[in-house]
């Protein structure tokens, strides 16, 4: 039987954001990795203690300015990398952890399937990896788990599967504020549309978990249809950082279909407004046997997505060198 | 990213009982396996076309007495095997496979976490597989799934696991009739008891599942305490395979509790009984964030323990040799 590695890995966060710190707080708590550095470019942060960004007295680490600083010495180190959705964005961070011989786990939601849109990113990022000896993955908790290694695993009961639809609803009120905003939350529908048309609103990697989903359920979906709309505040809504008035922008509903020659075999749902009424996942697999899988309330966000880093690090320490998908984690910690 | 090889897997079902020819049906149904052949020693099958075993006019192979026979000259070949749920009854037989280069995927319940009650044999197994260059692996429903690699796989986004408790309720009156009898449906209390001192009746592989469960979300269980009674019709029954009176038993309940220093980590709780209410599969885990998943109706036990088997079998042929649990099988196809 396969077993990791004796000993906690040592781990360092990169992106002292509000998930970062997140990632930190998990990373301390898991008796699986060793927080051995904090990264951050920010002025306002580098050289201070992680004790205080974190509100937190156990660590007694300061915060580096880059990568080299704070590795040291150690070998067999994991990133947890946090500082952006895009690929383009954080390309270069990646690679430069690679060439440090450093493992990459990264929040980017372009990441967790690179092939859609940046095949080419995708091939440096392989190559280099392989050339490193050490394995990349992008995960989290939408993309990364909810919407795809859930849904695959959850389909290895099933025999072959005609269509699957995933459906998650979160009340962004237990969100954090730069949340609440960024699905549009108290907005006119015409500034709503004109941040969509910026590309400056709506939840990145829902097309690359629609892809690992089809790929998960053994699906060759050819063509990915995405929509995004607004949620309307159908009365006033309190309980969140703000408070929304009725008619306004409550948050955002974003739809990707996966098709095969025309045919609907992925559809994945995503709402996520301030109020938005029963919270929760759902897994609906049209297969032999039918199978529906429901998370009343839903994963909560932020710190699952934290988890979801935390916990994969050790098991990339684990695997073959290159370029992973959460399809290729195994189940167990 | 790493890929299964291309092509089909070649597959020989060995053990052409209920689940057996389930198994070689979900086989017939995968574009992921090529089903060359299958095996029984009973006198009634050996030679019979498969395709009248199965009711099924897809196959046109015959049942062969060995494995051997069925092989021919194929390599790479993953054994499906479904002749019983004891180790030592079916040890010979993996044993065998493994000598001949056969990768085996077994639904035998004690081969799902053999290390166990079984360590001698579990260490035997792991050094012929590893000899063989093949993997081994036992998987299902129950154990395989629903008690250990789900909740495993949903514990990723968790931290630290403070207690996990999953319930699985089955109205065996949707099963066939030998599982109906065998747990005890239509017998009094005595002759309930009376079976179950001679281990002839229960369920086996729950232990199997605490302890990947336990291990699988990163807890230390030093005892497990296992229980067995029986649920007992509160009405006249009918809709079985067999009509159960008022006050006769109706099935069985059974648990399992992981206690790590005597404290209680891992709870399952399994009900299969002709008319149970509200059959569920229900996994609640405490931790941080808590999570609780529910599958309304349940897993249907024997069509997914047959795509368990056949979806794992491309896995098998990607992954190290020696003795596999179902933790370390990837989530996707």
């Amino acid at each position: 039987m396969a077993r990791a590695a004796a000993g906690p890995v040592p781990v360092v966060v990169m992106g002292l954001g509000f998930i970062g710190q997140e990632i930190a707080r998990a990373a301390l708590a898991s008796p699986e990795v060793e927080l051995i550095g904090a990264v951050d470019t920010s002025p306002q942060l580098v050289g201070q203690p992680l004790a205080e960004v974190l509100g937190q007295p156990t660590s007694k680490l300061k915060v580096a300015d880059s990568l080299e600083r704070a590795l040291g010495r150690r070998k067999g180190v994991v990133l947890l990398h946090a500082t952006g959705s895009r690929l383009p964005q954080v390309m270069d961070q990646i690679l430069d952890a690679v060439k440090l011989g450093v493992g990459v786990v990264s929040t980017c939601e372009e990441l967790a399937f690179p092939f859609l849109k940046h095949p080419e990113l995708a091939a440096k990022l392989e190559r280099a990896a392989q050339k490193a000896g050490v394995a990349v993955l992008g995960t989290g908790v939408n993309p990364g788990f909810i919407m795809d290694r859930l849904v695959a695993t959850v389909g290895q009961v099933c025999g072959p599967v005609r269509r699957v639809t995933v459906t998650r609803v979160v009340d962004a009120r237990t969100r954090r504020e730069a949340l609440q905003r960024k699905v549009g939350a108290g907005l006119t529908e015409d500034e709503f549309f004109a941040l969509v048309d910026k590309d400056q609103l709506g939840h990145v990697g829902l097309v690359e978990s629609a892809a690992l989903c089809a790929l998960g359920l053994g699906m060759d979906c050819d063509d990915y249809e995405e929509e995004v709309a607004p949620v309307f505040a159908e009365e006033d809504i309190s309980g969140g950082a703000f408070p929304v008035r009725k008619g306004r922008v409550a948050g955002i509903f974003q739809s990707v279909v996966g098709l095969e020659e025309e045919q609907e075999r992925v559809r994945l749902e995503l709402t996520i407004a301030v109020g938005a009424e029963d919270p929760k996942d759902r897994i609906e697999i049209d297969a032999d046997p039918k199978l529906v899988v429901e998370i009343p309330g839903g994963v909560a966000g932020d710190r699952a997505t934290a988890n979801t880093l935390v916990n994969a690090a050790p098991r990339l320490t684990a695997a073959e060198a290159g370029l992973l998908t959460v399809l290729e984690l195994p189940a167990g910690r």
